[in-house]
């Protein structure tokens, strides 16, 4: 299969609640329509958006879990063809012995569903989830290599590496990354991390945060589409507000990893002394 | 032995002359005692502050090497135990088979030196140096538990890893990065990846770049000393001429590696799946 050379990829950040499932799915359909409508080829939705974060406890989220022919998902896969998109998005989802996993589906447009579920759980996340045991998933999809891992697995170098050695052009990563304190003027520590992650590998990267405050939980709310260098094309500036970002992914970047005449970001790594 | 709860580090951002090697020794004295006046207890000087950077040939390199036991490596012990400091620079070290190695030493007033070998070459300089082969070091010095790695090294993450496992509270990594084009109002990218290094590690990392043109190159002048949580405590903004950064590092930050009730930057690595 011969990938185009650019991608329009769409970062929807915007304010599922918990627990209010048909709310959530008209909400997501709603983003996927807007950015499909604006030429989004790849749409990708926070983590979670399916059913919203903060969970009281483990009942809670298994109530609220749906299975790969749940309500959402089979929407997600109606719109996928419809509007002849990539969808990405978070769910909860239902494992077969009653157990839920914090997982996202890239969903295609002929149909095919790849799921992967997080493997580096987040606080209360863990009293709560089954983690993940597989490595991020690489999905040739028509328009290019795509990888997906969620939110806190990006504060793992060592987990970007893998798709990325695996020939992803762009990780899409639905996020939900609770605010905190940070000094005047700087971009949040999540956001500089997703731009490291794109430059040591030359790989594109879409991280789509939420906004609403939940339960007492507020967002960074920075959501953002960097280049293979790591420098933003969309989301320079965090906004806790709903927005939608779009960028234009000149994907060849992604398959020039030399940086200069004798370097290589892959070929220069030493994996025998690490 | 019990380390002290704070530490004074000096980032300076000099402008050594390629092969003026009397020059760069007094450049270097200036630039060691002026830190120190200041109450500086580390000293980061940049890569090759001994020799400068840009050798014609690998000939040029030979003829400016020095070991342990030449002039600049003297100058800094004797230096290290008149002032009381902990001095890091770079130098072309001399190896026994007439090869050279991009070295950086870490000398302590108590006269111990350690010397570290760059693992991860950059353009040219894989036609002039022999690669290192050992990780980088971790010196329990009377300030902390000090690291010491040299400029693209610090683009594997893997790397970065290895003293931060191995327990070091400050990263000093000597650099010279070539300057090249950015989108305006970015932060560099080089500089974004020492935030992120840091970061997932919950490490402090000193990175003194150089200045001042040399042979056509011009460099970032991107010096920075950034905080466990990856936020720069001084030089934010790159700076293209000379410059002394200096900060008081909490140390204890370090030793804290939990950044939730459930999480730890370190144990929540899942090394069987990378």
């Amino acid at each position: 299969m011969t990938a185009p050379d650019t991608l329009k990829v769409a970062c929807q950040q915007v304010a599922p609640r918990v627990g209010d499932l048909a709310y959530n799915r008209e909400l997501g359909q709603r983003a996927i329509r807007e950015a499909a409508a604006l030429g989004a080829q790849v749409i990708v939705l926070p983590e979670l958006v399916q059913s919203g974060y903060v969970f009281n406890d483990r009942e809670e989220a298994l109530a609220l879990a749906e299975t790969l022919d749940g309500p959402t998902l089979s929407l997600w896969k109606a719109l996928a063809e419809e509007l002849q998109v990539v969808i990405v998005g978070g769910f909860c989802e239902r494992l077969d012995d009653q157990a839920v996993a914090n997982s996202a589906a890239l969903v295609e447009p002929e149909g095919r569903v790849t799921v992967y579920r997080k493997a580096h759980l987040w606080d209360r996340e863990k009293l709560v989830f089954t983690v993940g045991e597989q490595p991020p998933p690489v999905v040739e999809t028509r328009f290019g290599a795509i990888a997906l891992m969620i939110c806190y697995d990006l504060e793992f170098p060592e987990w970007v590496r893998l798709p990325a050695l695996a020939g992803a052009a762009l990780l899409c990563a639905p996020v939900n990354w609770p605010d905190g304190p940070r000094p005047a003027g700087e971009r949040p520590a999540e956001m500089v991390r997703v731009q490291a992650n794109a430059a040591v590998n030359r790989m594109f990267i879409a991280a789509c945060d939420r906004c609403g405050d939940e339960r007492g939980v507020a967002w960074v709310g920075g959501s953002l589409i960097v280049d293979a260098d790591g420098y933003p094309l969309a989301g320079a500036m965090r906004n806790a507000q709903g927005q939608l970002l779009l960028a234009e992914l000149p994907l060849a970047d992604a398959r020039h990893k030399h940086i200069s005449r004798h370097n290589h970001v892959h070929l220069d790594r030493r994996p025998a002394l690490y």
